[in-house]
């Protein structure tokens, strides 16, 4: 048996201020900070260690991960970054206010968009300054693979080759391992792991820094899962999450 | 023509301290981070870039490359860790006061363990609780490469075979590379790429949280060097590191 602990990152800038983020690039908040601090103390007081971490190539999730293994003391941790670990791409819809898309969308579109297993929200165009081509940490995706706006489904996708290839060898190699990441792209791993069906993983919600912890067996099939410190806490941060687009 | 960028870690509790640190992982002061913060702005000013970061195992190192990477926006760079990057392992004299040092042992023997190319300080025990197999970022090391003391000597021989092996191919490669490391690994690097003999390398001091800039040829000869900002503050502060012991 071995155990995997996944924490989504901190509170960030536009989680507060109620943005679509996506791939955008913005920090945490002091309370994210927080958050990352209150992760760490959890493990180290659980007896946690590890011995490689994973994340995005996002800021959030690194910071996020920063302040863990520097909690922690093992900020000597090998860490591996991928984009594949990012967020799940809103395309058109990064950087809108969330309750702004409802008012201009309905809520039902803006819904389907967070929501839905396999509708994308619109693109972005080519000339758009957020295109990934504009940014040299993609420069490694070939063209036709660089993502203008994600489904779920399209998250995944993205994501379970790194798992297949990089995280669960790993794993089976004896690895303590450590996912620091996002919303949607640890739905992603959740979904895999647990086998959940499309409807049900877009009805799961992930608290801001709490850690995850998932026991796996041998074929790396899960024993059981748990977040680590106050369970109600969890649940109700995970709560306040699924009510953002609600909010105001 | 490439640029190869090296940066000493900032001051740390225990160069404030005035003690030998070698393997002991020490954090930086608040004046350390600021040197690093400063080193992030003029590296950005100057317009410098990198595709992979290279560090010690050492918060020290570590937490100088995090600030940087943070100072210049570049968090999602690749980095890699390795204990051959690590400062030379002062073996017992970790934790003297390098005053206290020349008290008891004149000051004499403490130039020739600080300054001798090839003299190794007093090796530590079995028992010591410092011993390297007592700590499991060193666990991937055979237990006969463990270093329990080292002279300059030893750590070039340590660290060469890293140069060889990963950065020079990451530099042939292409790739723009920053080594945030410590003064006498990096005294490793230069006597190599400088050719320098065993008695000027260990003449050569370098100040912390400066970035120094070797530019390269096709061959990764070095056609000139120099530190970025202000020349005569970089020489001043690689002064004061040479005068530490007759500090007080």
């Amino acid at each position: 048996m071995t155990k995997l602990v996944l924490i989504r990152h901190g509170e960030s800038t536009w989680n507060r201020e109620n943005r679509f983020t996506g791939w955008t690039d913005v920090d945490l908040t002091d309370k994210g900070r927080e958050e990352a601090r209150e992760a760490a103390r959890l493990l180290s007081e659980s007896g946690f260690d590890f011995d490689v971490v994973y994340s995005s190539v996002l800021k959030r999730a690194i910071r996020t991960m920063w302040i863990v293994l520097d909690g922690m003391d093992r900020m000597w941790l090998p860490v591996h970054r991928s984009y594949r670990l990012n967020e799940r791409h809103y395309g058109a819809l990064q950087g809108l206010n969330k309750t702004e898309m409802v008012e201009k969308y309905g809520e039902e579109q803006v819904n389907i968009w967070r929501r839905s297993y396999a509708t994308p929200p619109p693109p972005l165009t080519l000339d758009d300054e957020r295109h990934p081509s504009r940014d040299r940490r993609y420069a490694e995706i070939p063209r036709e693979e660089q993502p203008l706006s994600e489904a779920l489904k399209d998250t995944v996708a993205r994501f379970l080759p790194y798992w297949h290839e990089t995280i669960a060898p790993s794993i089976r190699a004896g690895k303590r391992v450590l996912i620091v990441a996002h919303g949607n792209s640890l739905r992603a791993l959740i979904k895999y792991l647990d086998d959940m069906s499309d409807e049900a993983i877009v009805g799961l919600n992930i608290p801001t820094g709490v850690p995850l912890v998932y026991e796996l067996d041998e074929q790396l099939k899960p024993q059981k899962n748990y977040y680590l410190g106050d369970q109600e806490a969890a649940r109700k941060k995970a709560e306040a999450v699924a009510n953002q687009t609600q909010k105001r």
